[in-house]
């Protein structure tokens, strides 16, 4: 095993970011709860975070066992001698899984321990509950960089220099890797993306509409469920979402950095990923302390303000690393042109969805003529609200391509993804900020504090909104660069993939259907699964009339279960399209070039769909939240009445169609990228 | 000129229809109106739809001679000498342009002079009803296939005869015919969609919503204007779209089949689509005479019945064609599956919204829970029906294609789109029986004559669906064709529209996105325009109390000016979107290689957005009709409230946004072959 400094030092960069996550858990963890109440409706929301994971882990087990099979019986004995190193895969898949799965676990665990911590931490000073909700936040940032790169670390090294796999072989074992991260993010996102509307859908329309009872009324017995929601599903989801994209960018660009190596022996198109990682890596803990050294109440000025500065650290170091280690600096514009797309995306989804700028606004008026025009300008204003994150995608692929080919848009993945640790801090930041609010509500804590945690929850839907489109847009950009890997790896001619081809046409239009399928699916879902725990609430409401008048004690853990096996039931069909899909167009008379135009349709599609549904969710909530400040007569009046109809046909939008698109995209390309050897 | 038995007999077709329409106005001329009041509310609409279409003439006029002078420049001083022949594209567009507004504008005229008769002839009995409405609606049909056809005929046998250009070049010059009809499309159907929107939204949020008073009651001032949108958006819009279809899928068969004939002198190839067209519309004749000839009440089935036996004339009087003209059978089975495909989608488009039939009653029970849940459903719906659509498309695409190639594609469409005279016919049905159900509400007919009305509407709305999914389905493949003659004739290698070109990818993904910002510019619009009917309305109501005592006659006249100026001011900007778009791609550095990857685009995601937004809109239209019909408690309750908001908001995704889709993939289409020459 030959000296291999780029191994090394991103091995001690994700290590950094592991003792970093460990040292600011342990911090958190001795924070204790002053307020009793607090505590308690905390550990409820603990217990059921662990229920939900617990099964879900259940089920996924199976899935996990049978795709290992599969994986197994593709590898040994129907390939012929050389191709006998996918014996890795099944490896290689187990452990992206258990990674994925392991972030997911910590992350979720810490922002539900932190939860009632931040609330507390708010009766003190605002700044003292950002410190709180943003730890937490940066716990889970720092473990799914740190392990998603340990487990590819492990991977590439075991295949490389202990197998002694060629260069192409071992990034072909990573896609394997790619394959678990996607498992798991297919479960936690759809699934996660299922509950926590579930919930919040059921608990408002018995409670809110029915009932008349404020949000996070501890007698509504969904609403423990509904905060355990936000964590599977903003926490969970939005982590493994994101750990998938992180770990899929770094093996594109290895991949097709492997195809050099091969030609010409040179290293250097395979180091520069895991070199750009591993800066991304310090940019990010550098970015963290800007926001925790903080005691002003400029809550997203400072989030901003660290996303910037992590930003800059990253752009200038990674020009230093391009030009001590390659001969031209253009595998540096590349890089630069994802980081920047990625924060013009986000900024984009922040325009067009935050109630302080026109498009949210021009919602609420719309209100004034009641529901559905409401509704009719929240559509306009999604589909409207496509046009920059396409063309920021299209800039920084016309950039990266110019300059460097498809290594090139695969390093752009990688620039956009880099900061990772830092931005998805400040995403999973909300959640825990949301329930912090949500227990001070239930806990009846003081006004001062109420309104404190309050003020920290409206920049987490900023920041939440921002984080959704940064991940529609890496997903995007990903999936592009898996589809770059595919067309190489593959063996495909330029001409194989025309438009000319009547194959890759159909393809492309297959392709362009699943997102509108998977769409509809994931509606439906949440419409079902929402509509048992509606009848569960009033069964309560019926059965024990104690609990309104606040003498019985609800019953949230069965809230909590309904939620749980409805989301991950209704997760089954559209889990399995996704699979499915590639696999049966890859092997049918379509063939491997119906297949990379299902693969172009179905991100182009994809990724405008999943725009429009989140910034029309986005925009929705907002609008809502507008008219609740006291504008256009505030609370009570038709307007919002109108308005809160947009805010529930966001929510399935939002947080759950959506996001489910895009690993629709990326599992997709990484599905057919592991199957090649059957088409 | 030789003899070329093709154009003769297809000319003979042509007059047939032309002669048939003829007699069936005549007879529709002698037939009085009984009821004085009906007669003058009946003028009070024509005037209106007079008025709608002078105005669009006067815009229009500075749009064909902004084009023309543009396609005059670009024929003769910047071409090299041998395509000077280009000189005659200004002419055919001029041709294309009249054509396409004369049929719209005769059958406007008819439609509008034909609702009261058919109003009164429904007191005599149904099938005299029917049979106004419907000899109307042949009327329109005929027209725009003898129109289309004639016109088409002119332009080519003055090219290829007259002035003896070669194959490939006379169809060149038909491009500027396509392209003329495209611009009445884009005028009527995005112009139409927003004029009767504007007008129809308009009147209910004031009428019914705020003062309470019935549909099409003469106290509200907007409710002619609505009347006359029926005629404007779903005549003559309905009419334009489908015959740019309908010429542009001929024409795209003439061009692939010039490429054979240039190649080897064969002229079976260019005569086949003319001999298909001629076929066609004796078949349509004939399918009208079993409608005709009806007396019974079973007014959808003789419809259908209609459409099986054109249907099967039009596929065995082919089969005979082919077998007679070409050495093989395969160009039929293209043809076949191009009218099949066409059946398959009309069928698809009635189950997806039929409120006979599941999808719809799904809407109505998810009502139940308040207007969210009902838009939650029908977005649902919408994205979920595009898959038998899609499917059907794409398995004719892969028939047609494996069988002739991209002359197969073509062909198809051109089976697709053959016996239009006949189905046309049943659409234009529609709005006459829609407009005679609210003539015999307005002039207080009897209760029998009023229930006879509403069944022929009822009909006429699932008619109406269906060939709206017809439009849709036949804009896609008419697309495809021309995209594949822009592939043939723009000189590109296979390679050149691969997929793993950037370029391609770059020009995909703006195509995908422009269908969106179309929608969102289209919904936008009908919001703007509606909201000035609403002011308007309210205005007389104040100013002119005696309006709702029914002592003063509304000033329709105004609303009817509103409606006009907002369509044509909105629909400008969208116009432009689509023309300009592709001009843009082509000579910008995406090249003639991006341009293709955006026609693909834009026709894939434009599909898929249009079945979306048509059936979303049609599900929740019928869904509030089943709670009308008394289901789930009926009007006037929660539930029916809940439904018309669904209704509301169909409004513009069916009859705007949906069908103005057709139009732009078309047009883009369109355009990047007459603009070839610039890139």
């Amino acid at each position: 095993m030959s000296w291999h400094p780029e191994v090394i030092i991103t091995f001690i960069a994700a290590l950094a970011a592991l003792v970093f996550a460990g040292f600011l858990a342990m911090k958190l963890n001795k924070i204790e709860i002053k307020m009793k109440k607090m505590e308690e409706i905390s550990l409820a929301i603990q217990e059921g975070a662990k229920a939900f994971l617990m099964r879900e882990y259940q089920i996924l087990a199976y899935f996990v066992v049978g795709v290992t099979i599969l994986l197994a019986i593709l590898a040994t004995p129907i390939l012929p001698e050389e191709d006998r190193f996918l014996a890795l895969s099944p490896v290689a898949f187990i452990l992206g899984t258990i990674m994925s799965a392991l972030a997911g676990n910590i992350g979720m665990r810490i922002a539900t321990a932190s939860n009632a911590k931040a609330a507390d931490a708010s009766s003190r000073s605002m700044s003292e509950g950002l410190n709180v909700a943003f730890s937490s936040g940066s716990v889970m940032g720092m473990s799914v960089v740190g392990l998603g790169t340990i487990g590819l670390l492990i991977m590439y090294s075991t295949a490389r220099f202990l197998a002694g796999y060629s260069a192409v072989d071992s990034t072909t074992v990573l896609f394997s890797y790619g394959f678990g991260a996607s498992s798991i993010a297919l479960f936690a996102r759809v699934g996660g993306g299922l509950y926590t509307k579930a919930a919040d859908v059921g608990a408002d329309l018995v409670g809110k509409v029915e009932q008349g009872i404020p949000e996070d009324d501890p007698r509504n017995p969904a609403t423990i469920a509904d905060n355990v929601g936000d964590n599977v599903g903003d926490v969970a989801g939005m982590g493994a979402d994101l750990f998938e994209s992180y770990a899929d960018s770094i093996i594109a660009a290895m991949a097709l950095g492997a195809v050099v190596t091969i030609a010409n022996g040179r290293e250097d198109f395979m180091a520069l990923p895991l070199y750009i990682a591993a800066i991304g890596i310090f940019a990010s803990i550098l970015g963290t302390f800007v926001v925790k050294t903080y005691t002003g109440t400029d809550i997203y000025g400072i989030l901003n303000r660290g996303l910037i500065v992590s930003s800059v650290i990253m752009a200038v170091l990674s020009a230093g690393a391009v030009w001590m280690l390659m001969e031209t600096m253009d595998p540096f514009y590349a890089i630069l042109a994802g980081l920047v797309a990625g924060i013009v995306i986000g900024g984009s989804t922040e325009y067009f969805t935050s109630e302080q700028k026109r498009p949210a606004q021009k919602i609420a008026e719309a209100s004034q003529s009641g529901p559905a025009t409401n509704i009719i300008e929240g559509l306009a204003n999604g589909m409207y609200s496509t046009w920059i994150p396409v063309l920021a995608v299209c800039a920084a692929m016309y950039i990266a391509f110019d300059v460097a080919g498809y290594y090139g848009i695969a390093l752009s993945a990688v620039g956009m993804l880099s900061t990772l640790g830092y931005s998805l801090a400040t995403d999973a930041y909300g959640p825990v900020a949301d329930n912090a609010a949500g227990i001070a509500e239930m806990a009846g804590a003081g006004e001062e504090v109420r309104e404190r945690c309050e003020t920290l929850d409206a920049v987490g839907n900023t920041t939440a909104a921002m984080g959704k489109g940064f991940a529609i847009g890496s997903a995007a950009i990903t999936a592009l660069a898996l589809m770059s890997v595919y067309a190489t790896v593959s063996g495909l001619e330029p001409k194989d993939l025309s438009l000319m081809d009547t194959n890759v046409l159909i393809g492309l239009f297959l392709g362009s259907m699943l997102p509108f399928i998977f769409s509809a699916m994931t509606m439906g879902a949440v419409g079902r699964a929402a509509n048992s725990m509606v009848q569960e609430v009033r069964r309560q409401f019926k059965e024990m009339p104690g609990i309104l008048k606040g003498t019985q004690e609800p019953d949230y853990k069965s809230c909590i279960a309904i939620s749980t096996d409805g989301a991950l039931h209704e997760m089954i069909l559209p889990g399995l399209l996704a699979v499915v899909a590639p696999i049966v167009v890859g092997i049918s008379p379509l063939g491997p070039e119906g297949l990379g135009g299902m693969l172009a349709g179905s991100i182009a599609t994809g990724f405008l769909m999943a725009v429009f549904l989140s910034n029309a969710g986005g925009s929705w909530d907002n609008a809502k939240k507008y008219v609740e400040a006291g504008n256009l007569g505030g609370k009570g009046t038709d307007v919002h009445a109108a308005a809160v109809v947009g805010d529930t046909v966001g929510d399935p939008c939002k947080d759950t169609s959506g996001p489910s698109l895009n690993i629709l995209i990326k599992l997709m390309s990484i599905v057919a990228l592991v199957f090649i050897p059957l088409f």
